[in-house]
Order: structure tokens, then sequence, then C-alpha cells
């Protein structure tokens, strides 16, 4: 991430612009109106629109901004379209055809997907430069939204060679104004990326919390804090994470067969040599092998955004692992 | 586990026994070193033996109580084996030979292979009641250890038809004198249970977490809360998790094997149909099919001995998941 920070502070004329003035935000769930939220503490105007009108109307009443009226008045410098990924190109397009905005992004988990259904449908894709907001909460709608979502997380940018400058600067300058890292990536990267640590994880989790489902009450009274972490992303949502899913289909495929295969072979191992011990060939060193590169692969994480209080009390929450 | 505290209240001559006035503590590990101090605020006497004679002075430096004589003077009431599960059926026989206490049990996570290879090597079993208790970190060693560690957790015993009453009422003494909930299961039970809950999902986040061992650090720093919980407790040691893993092997192949073979079915789903819709039949849904099992999985699962502090602070962490 410091990479790309540092390609946003030396990349000649991609400086963050200023934060937009006025914005609109199409879509009032959890991240539409934490990124409202983030922008009214500046003082910046926000417009709020939903297909559903007692959405907007309640991100309203939270502080968010104020609902947009039906027929926009004037355009805004930027729309922000913070609808599932699947509804991002038809939205894009309408509110472009109604001339909502100046500047245009969304805040869709896939990118290659939704660059590609825009231009086909005709979007004027110099005004679109699409975006990614790497924060989240497994619950949603505008009561889950929290202004400090984004504060000190990367926030991926994905302009193309289409993309006008001015469209560049100001949606740098949304993901600035609301505290986050912005990352410049090709959509293609962003999307491998992602499968990786964070749509792979979580069909993995999926698939460990499914077992969960058959088990005696009397089992489940055992788990620890250990197995509830391993599946807590398991909690989401199943339709919108199907949605994110479908648009990156083939690299989570690639990951999961991956880890598959390394579980396949370690259940081979531990069938092999129930009693192995560490010198007991093959089928021992398999399994330690599996374990050793998931230490190693975990050590390699680190999470930016973190603020020392909440890790502080991750320290505490660092235990009741049943083993 | 209401319903193993039920079998203790009610079951006939099986309430907890007193708590042990003197208690050896063979392993001045984390759990050992924890136990100790548990101990120690009741004011048990506690003496503390290690292979390893610099953990054990560590253990005592740390108030967890004093170092234990070459050769005892008089048998403790209860002897806790406090050692990794394939050294405790040698580490009992060794104790019973030198009569080191009147009742033994251990904390090793898997029951059938100790209580197999006690029986085997001669140990006297109607001294002797297995015990594991459901709580755990990642760090180990005397530093790591806590008086709270066992607090309001699950300590699972599973007395055999051999063993004595004395023995069975002086270790459950043991576990409620540490703050845990004794529950009773048979061996088998137990070990089933702990492949599902605590061993595969271990499996499952070490096979995640490999994943991240040859990706960009680029890639790595968009990272979320979401994807470094799944695989938090793959920060396990390999060694000593194998050594808990092949004790338990055939029960944790089953449940992975599932695991395996539910992701090899997602991804052959996600290949299939990349830009599948829910209406877009059997690939979709099988995709659909596993997100919504495991979120009920996952719904299903409580963990017993976590304070309000504790929940409070876990709401404020239910944050950072990239999607």
């Amino acid at each position: 991430m410091r990479t790309g920070t540092a390609r946003w502070t030396h990349g000649a004329g991609s400086e963050p612009g200023p934060a937009p003035r006025r914005v609109l935000i199409i879509g009032t769930g959890l991240i539409g109106t934490s990124i409202a939220l983030a922008l009214r503490d500046r003082g910046t105007r926000v417009l709020l629109a939903d297909r559903d009108p007692a959405a907007a109307r309640l991100a309203a009443r939270l502080g968010a901004g104020t609902v947009a009226p039906a027929v926009p008045d004037e355009p805004a410098d930027l729309a922000v379209l913070a609808v599932p990924p699947p509804a991002v190109p038809a939205a894009l397009l309408d509110a472009q055809k109604s001339g909502a905005a100046r500047a245009y992004t969304d805040v869709a988990g896939v990118k290659e997907v939704v660059l590609a259904e825009a231009a086909e449908l005709g979007c004027d894709m110099a005004a679109f430069v699409g975006g990614h907001p790497l924060g989240g909460r497994e619950r949603s709608g505008p009561l889950a939204a929290r202004r400090s979502l984004f504060r000190g997380r990367p926030w991926v940018l994905c302009p193309t060679t289409e993309s006008g400058a001015d469209a560049v600067a100001c949606v740098t300058g949304l993901a600035a104004a609301c505290g986050a890292v912005p990352v410049t990536m090709d959509a293609a990267e962003h999307d491998r990326a992602v499968a990786l640590i964070s749509h792979a994880p979580h069909v993995v989790a999926s698939a460990m919390a499914a077992r969960f489902l058959p088990a005696p009450a009397r089992t489940l009274s055992l788990t620890g804090r250990g197995a509830r972490d391993v599946t807590r992303i398991a909690a989401g949502d199943p339709a919108l994470w199907f949605g994110i899913l479908r648009g990156n289909a083939l690299p989570i495929a690639d990951v999961i067969d991956d880890v598959a295969r390394d579980l396949a072979r370690t259940a081979a191992a531990l069938r092999a040599a129930p009693g192995a011990g560490p010198g007991d060939g093959g089928a021992a060193r398999a399994v330690i092998d599996l374990l050793a590169r998931g230490e190693a692969g975990h050590g390699r994480i680190r999470v930016p955004g973190l603020d020392e209080t909440n890790a502080d009390v991750e320290e505490e929450l660092d235990g009741s692992n049943a083993q």
C-alpha cells in the first residue's frame, strides 16, 4: 500500500484533488452512508438517493446529508454509486443520462467486470473512475454505517487510459476526504488481490462454518474463539456475497481450488498415518508442511488502519482458542 | 455444556469434590502455569515440575507455586500432566511409579489415544481421569499464562468405567477451582467434537493462510480483519499442532474432506458460470447454498466464558472486513 501511496505522491499530475464540495450518494446502505457521514464531518454538501426512499430518508435522519431531489437541480461534483456490484453499470448509465454529476465512482469489490459492462452499456468512461474502499462490516444498512469505516484503510482506485485527469483527482480527493489511503491499481491486479485476501477467505469460512450446521449442540458448546474467528466472515449475506463472488469467479476459483487441494492432501496424510510421528516420513511431513506454510503465510499479514486501541483490544481477545 | 453441567449437578455421586489442597503441576507451559496461577488464587499449595528446570523456576517466579523437590516427600492430592499430548502416557507412568500423587489428570486436546496408550503402558487407570480445559492462546510458555484462562469455559472430563470415584471428584474439583465448567463426555465423543470445533478449523485456517506465503506484498497490504481472523489460529506452533492432529487424525480427516469437497464443488460452480445470476440455475445455486449453510452454521456458535467487556470489545472489532 505504501507503494500505492508513493505512486500518488510522486506520480505527476495524480495528487489527490481537493475534497469534492457537492457529492451525490446513490445507494444509502452501509458503505454509501458511511462515506456520506465522513464527508459531512468535513462540511461537504451530501445528497442522498436510494432505490428505497425510506433508506435515503433514514440516512438523512442519521445526519448523512439531505435527500436528493427527484430531478437534480445542478450536477454534483461527484456521484458515488454505492449499490451492489451487479447493479453498478446500469446505475452509472442512468446517473450519467440524467446529468447527475461531473465525475462518477463506485465502491464495488470487483472492478474488471464493472468496467467492462459499463463500457458495453455505453457509459461515459472518461468521467468514471472505479473505486473500492477496503472497509466493511458483516452488518449492512444505514444503521450500521460509521464515519470512521475507511480511516487509515486502503481505498483502491482503478483509472483506465480513458479516465479524465479531473475525474481521477476528484475521486482520489473523495478517498482522502474519508481518511483512507488511495491506492491505484490495474483492475485485473485488484481483482486477483481481493480474490486472495477477501473473496476466497469468505468462501473458505463458509465451507468450514457449514460443518457446524448439523452438529450436536453439546459439541458446539465446546467452541472457542478460534473456531468462531475462522468462520466470522461467513456471517455475511449470501445473496450480497454471491453478487460479489460471481463478478470475480475465476480468480476466486483458482485460490479455493488450491485450498481444497491442500486440505484433501492433508486429510489423506492424516488417514495414512494416524499415529505418525515427525520421523514417520511422508505423511507426517505433508501435515507439518501445511501447518508451517500456514504459520508463515499468516505472519505476512498486516492490517493497515488498526489504531492503537484496537491493537490493545486484540491483544486481549487473542485467547480462548480450544486445542 | 449446560447438559454437561446438569449431569454433574444431578448425576449421583459425581458432584465436584472440594478443590485439591496440594497439587503437582508437571509441565509449566501456558496451560500448566495458568492452572497453577488459578489454584494459587485459592490458596492451594502448588508444586511445579518441568523437564526444563528453568521453566519451572520461571513459573515459580511468576507466583505459580514452588519448584517441586526432585524426590517427592509426600504424594500430592492431584498431579496435573500439562505436557504435549504425545508425552502424556509416559509422563503418567513415570509419575505414578514415583508415587507423585493420589489422583492424576492431563490437559491433552485428544483423549482416546491418550487413554489407550496409558492403559497399554500399564498405568493405574483407576487413579487417572483424562481432562481437557477448553482454553488456550496462540502464544505458549509460562509467560503467556493467565489465571483467568479457564474462567467460565468448558473443561471436559473423560472418566472411564475404571476411574475411581475419588479421582473423578478430585479432578472435577480442580476444574471448578479454576473457574471452569466441568463437562463429562465419552472420550470418542470428545475427540469428534474437538475435531469439528478446533482441529479442523486450525487445518482450514492453515490451508487458507498458506496462500498468503507467495503473494505480493502489495496484495497483502489490502488485507482486512476478515482474512486475518480467518487465518489467526494458523499462527499456532506447527510441531505442537501436529502432535495434537496426529492423535485425532481420522475424525479431523473426515471434517476437512467435507470442507475440501464443498470448496472444490464451489470452485467448479464459479468456473461454470462466471456471470451466473441467482436465476442461472445449478451453478449459482451451488454457490449460494454453500454461503447460506455457512451463515446458518456460524449462527449456531456460542462461546461460553465471554464476559460482557469482551462482548462489547468484539462489537467494536466486528469491522474492517474487505469485500
